[in-house]
């Protein structure tokens, strides 16, 4: 079951002007849920997104990036789930390209101004007449305070749907920023598998909404891993529609570009977090801070080594304080010249190891009772510099093998 | 259970003149076991061996790293299980050092001649005392055809002893090679969680036995992964006795070198294998062949981004072709300039996917028929070139999790 993870409560995820959505059952995978969403946006709208790394991205992923770099505005983005049209070749392709020209045949537009994203199980012919026939209930459906449904829609192994709504105020003028994710299983940067689509009512000039999504990516969903996975079909979208009243934001050194980015990227964590409470499996969330390194990037190194170990990960399901396989993973994290009896392991406030081993003060029972909790921190002081970087992770549980071996089925 | 992986036959085990074994029950972590062994060797024996890359590296690691670089010859090997004693600080290399002394009293050798070498916990203090008792009961123990006692004495939670011997003939002068393994968890390179030790009778000159015990490694323990966990402890020794009639190998190119390399190779290869096919919770054996790549090292690459996935190794665990997984994984193994279009992926002669997707002629009970199997080959052409790798790895079953939840109680 998810980990200290409250499902949003409908009341709470607040309309942004300018985003429309609906959704509807298209019988993708399953008969009797939600499975597709349109979001359809007012004229003038901008959409910046970052995407997956992964070499075997799926056709949508491919069409998306073609289509944002059009000239002419994204008026609308569509997502099915129970099939992530990922490892299909051409015929993937063309069933992409399909759904965006019917989606915009409905919506009166050209398909290049459509986004499409899909998500679900791999390698396997996308039901593009499915999709095709059910753009009509999505657009029928189509309502601004949508939010709830949207969330549900684009949920495949998730427990919980993951949505949140945050507001700030600029110069007098109140902003809305309302987000949706999903995403259990294939976590891990860049990105983890997960759709996340994040919409403000701000105006932003294009090239500052897309330092926006990276900076915020790179904050959160860059710093989640569930197991270990890239997955072909990542995407992180951040719409800003610019019907509030305030004036667009063009200066990335403006108090208003540094508020609006603290809103956006509180909400991206907020949304990242909750992936990994309901990670796969999950029974404990766990989150991974190492500091004192050379440079960011060794402490991240060091962090995905211990989060992503099945040896950690089964020992704290287990809630068994066997610590020394946290010393383990931070050895062969690949840092070369680290000297591991200068560093630091803390459980929470409780000191585990220091100078090359367990430290005299530490006693089983104080491991034992943090090992206890739902929610735990993992402290590495590496003692080498000033750089830190703090990542999210969960436990692994028989669930997480019982999930992924039923799959399909 | 293991897979396809006979126990060794006692009398399978051939002695290796000049190498005397005793083991002991010491009570170290349980009663009623064997978890001591000591290997006397003869004089004039020459030891060469490869370690753990992990900086979190064991005390018993470190003085082995040590005595090995003494001119003085090597006089014997101790090993325990039950405790690794690693991220143990300062007083886990009193305890090694306390170790070789007392061995050395009782074999009237310098402590810098005994390699000491601990596998089991880690961060719990090695009980010195009981280790130094035992020794007594392994010296009074001690010969020559002790080959299957003393694999059984260095399992930790293997299910199956591993041990093979294997003899070559060089200018008519029969040469006897035997090896032991243990491993099972913490599974992955450089190196392994595994002690290996592997004797022959030939004589051989020092900087020849350590190319040769290196070039073995990387044809094998470097070549498996269980969980993608670098264990503190790893260590894989050659001894070479020069108790048999032929003389000194000392050219690198000489065929008698070459002999004795694909012997050696080929029984570290297959205790390697043995432990994966006792792989913690396996239930499948995989091979995981990548050729057509420009080098070896993206082959190795993109081989350990498919045996190291925990979605993968779920989906073999229930025989359910999800085989899209197989191309994520390849996607995001950090080829960069990767090109998924010409790629093929096969499962054993099956044809699964070609041109960037499912290839036309795949039949889902196709792939069922081999993930139905216990030995399966997965088999990546990239495409691109004419280099190649094979690693070996098993599936994620339940009692992987069940086996690390509760490996301390």
């Amino acid at each position: 079951m998810p980990v200290n993870l409250t499902p949003p409560a409908k009341a709470q995820l607040l309309p942004v002007a300018g985003v429309f959505l609906g959704v509807t059952e298209a019988n993708i995978k399953r008969e009797n849920r939600k499975d597709l969403l349109v979001m359809q946006l007012s004229e003038g709208a901008r959409v910046a997104g970052v995407f997956t790394q992964n070499r075997f991205c799926a056709a949508p992923v491919i069409v998306a990036r073609e289509h944002l770099a059009q000239p002419d505005g994204i008026r609308a983005l569509v997502v099915n789930t129970g099939n992530a049209n990922a490892g299909t070749g051409e015929q993937g392709m063309q069933d992409a390209r399909t759904t965006c020209a019917a989606l915009a045949g409905l919506l009166d537009c050209k398909a290049s101004q459509i986004l499409p994203f899909s998500t679900g199980v791999i390698m396997e012919p996308l039901p593009v007449g499915k999709i095709a026939a059910g753009l009509t209930g999505c657009v029928a459906n189509m309502r601004t305070d949508n939010w709830h449904d949207a969330a549900h829609a684009i949920m495949t192994t998730d427990i919980v749907a993951k949505a949140i709504s945050k507001q700030v105020t600029i110069n007098g003028v109140t902003l809305t920023i309302t987000g949706i994710a999903k995403g259990s299983g294939m976590i891990h940067p860049n990105m983890a598998t997960m759709l996340g689509y994040i919409a403000t009512d701000a105006a932003v000039a294009q090239p500052l909404l897309q330092r926006m999504v990276t900076e915020a990516a790179n904050r959160s969903f860059n710093c989640i891993t569930v197991d270990g996975d890239t997955s072909t079909n990542d995407a992180l979208m951040l719409i800003a529609t610019g019907q509030a009243a305030l004036p667009e934001i063009r200066d990335e050194g403006s108090a208003e570009f540094a508020a609006l980015q603290a809103a956006v990227s509180e909400a991206a964590i907020y949304l990242a977090q909750a992936i990994v409470r309901d990670g796969e499996g999950a029974t404990k969330f766990i989150t991974v801070q190492v500091e004192g390194g050379k440079n960011e990037a060794e402490c991240k190194q060091i962090g995905y080594a211990i989060a992503r170990s099945p040896l950690v990960k089964t020992a704290f399901f287990a809630s068994d304080p066997n610590l020394g396989r946290i010393l383990a993973a931070i050895g062969y994290a690949g840092v070369a010249d680290l000297d591991v009896d200068v560093l630091k392991l803390y459980l929470d406030d409780v000191l585990v190891a220091e100078n090359g081993g367990r430290a005299a003060s530490y006693r089983e029972e104080d491991g034992q009772r943090v090992m206890q909790q739902s929610d735990i921190t993992i402290r590495v002081v590496l003692g080498r510099g000033a750089a830190k970087a703090t990542l999210w992770t969960c436990d692994f549980s028989y669930d997480y093998v019982k999930i992924n071996a039923s799959y399909r089925s």
